[in-house]
């Protein structure tokens, strides 16, 4: 296999037993498996979702629905507030697919309603404690204006009640996580419960990667959306959310210079290929860590090998001396990256170790 | 104009002010102007560039090389330690055009001269003080064999002495700043006259952005290669490095949600669109600052509204009420952009205030 630039190196195993593992507990738990596309996003990978029986899915924006709806994906749910800006391509989605939007606003239910030519499914978005969007579901009167206001609205069907319980990211335990998922499934299921009499049974709808990786069943709600646990990545390790041998991709990074007398390696891999999502290790914020590519694949993490800066092109991988003096440029190390959904955006494309190229959306 | 998706929206007045600016006090001093182009990666402003005299460049990657090389670019410096998995790339090159690479290392420069089979011009890369990368320049027992190295090898020339002071943009001070550069232009003129005997006068190399925009003129250097002065953002105008009339661009990005309760609105712009670079504001960290659009343009900063979280699409502006009760769903603000390279190199393109499109690298 050829390698000269940063690149995102895949076991293709290790993503599809990803896939199957959460496929398999949707089905045990008798929910629908709705994933997130977002993190991928890539037409070769939705096959291999396809194959493990996928038929619903999930993104977070309209362009990415746009992109699989040419791919074959005709149920698409876009887990983003409505953007009333591009009407043109909701309404071009709304007749070709069974397309699915998420709202919390009157404004934009009126307005949704005014644009589309053809139905879509609504799901009103949730604030179960996060706090970035959503609707207070204690706020009963708030909410009921809403439901009303669809109901009344043409083109418009409510579907669902939905939740990102982003708040399981700062967790402190993997307790806490399940925590978190029970409490949101309770959230959703009283509301749910309460609009029954006028909105027939509402699906319940969530979606983060730790808690769904880490409840044993989902139960207490209709249909789950995780995305990252495709890849996992160095932030869902340190979560405890996966372990290591669950992470299925690397980024391959050539090493350009090595400073053995400040323990550092220079690697052409910056924060246009890891992106600057950072993690706290030992006080100081890492972007990666390192782990050596092997015949089949790549080792166990270099302990204490971080890439503790990143510029534009660069990332300075910090370690200890014995490390450092074992590279040289010319050769290739690999890096965990922090998150994977932002690395995969910015590397458009895959490698898989069997060398096969895999594309993605903004290389398309 | 129409904008329905983030959108990197410039002002082509301060673009071409911010070249013209540059390149006038390059003559005034009688140095090279070899500007950076990773910050803005598009044909279309490098013809800009090309209007106010310039003819070499500096590029942060050999794919960026070739990127210009084809659009008539015969003079480019590719400003990162060498690649040496780039061996085809580097000779296509090198058969093609005017090619200048960075070596700090025996190793490298071995390996570069059984590569090529055309010859390139070399800089050795100086640590002046970022110690990110380059050699030390008291260390004279090994700067004298890479020298000698160089002479002997096939197809090297060397051609100058290069930092990037990327210290700069720690600095607490206008002043700071300029010490450093003349700190710097100091180190490497000591070295450049204690190697004139064995390679003649080097020329001396500098680059960072806020140093050559504080400094009155290039004294004791030959040639400067800022790049992010093109459009600069957030972060030089915190530096003191540029004031907000220089800053050339703003990214336009649809409001899709609005929580007055808590202060908050939310805008299609995230991760994926801004980068997570950030700032301290307050002792928390934002990724940009809130404009309104206007006829001609937009407003100046508003004050306390910034971006205070993204997700990979969401962005979350907090603000003061009587902000946050102006806004509403479908309208568009603009985001100042904390790291104004990092921004344009995940929108893919520019809008310009004329509504021109511009292209960039990842787009073509």
């Amino acid at each position: 296999m050829t390698i000269s630039v940063p690149t995102y190196l895949l076991n293709e195993s290790v993503v599809r037993a990803n896939i199957s593992r959460m496929a398999e507990k949707a089905t045990a738990s008798g929910v629908v498996f709705r994933p997130h596309f977002k993190t991928h996003q890539s037409p070769e990978i939705a096959g291999w979702f396809h194959e493990a029986g996928v038929a619903c899915i999930t993104v977070s924006s309209l362009k990415m629905a746009d992109f699989f709806s040419h791919r074959g994906w005709r149920d698409i749910l876009v887990a983003f507030p409505v953007n009333l800006l591009e009407n043109e391509l909701i309404n071009s989605l709304a007749n070709r697919i069974h397309l699915s939007l998420l709202v919390e606003s009157e404004k934009v239910v009126n307005s949704l309603s005014n644009i589309l030519s053809a139905p879509v499914d609504l799901y009103i978005k949730i604030d179960t404690g996060y706090h970035r969007t959503g609707m207070d579901p204690d706020d009963y009167s708030a909410v009921d204006h809403l439901v009303h206001q669809i109901a009344i609205s043409r083109n418009l069907r409510l579907k669902g009640l939905l939740t990102h319980a982003g708040h399981t990211y700062h967790a402190r335990s993997r307790e806490e996580v399940i925590k978190i998922f029970y409490h949101t499934s309770k959230i959703l299921t009283r509301l749910q419960k309460r609009l029954e009499p006028v909105s027939g049974l509402l699906v319940r709808s969530v979606g983060d990667t730790p808690s769904c990786s880490l409840v044993p069943e989902f139960s207490h709600v209709d249909e789950v959306r995780p995305g990252n646990f495709v890849f996992y990545d160095l932030m869902q390790l340190k979560l405890g959310t996966c372990n290591f041998s669950q992470i299925a991709g690397v980024v391959a990074c050539p090493v350009v210079a090595c400073h053995p007398k400040r323990n550092q390696a220079v690697i052409y891999g910056g924060a246009v290929h890891l992106s600057k999502e950072y993690l706290t290790e030992n006080g100081r914020q890492v972007y990666g860590q390192m782990v050596r590519l092997t015949e089949s694949g790549w080792s166990e993490p270099v302990p204490e090998a971080f890439v503790v800066s990143l510029a534009q092109e660069h990332g300075v991988i910090e370690a200890p001396g014995k490390v450092i003096s074992s590279l040289q440029p010319g050769e290739i190390v690999g890096i965990v990256p922090v998150h994977s959904c932002l690395t995969a955006n910015l590397l458009h494309g895959y490698k898989t170790l069997d060398g096969h190229n895999l594309t993605h959306l903004n290389e398309s």
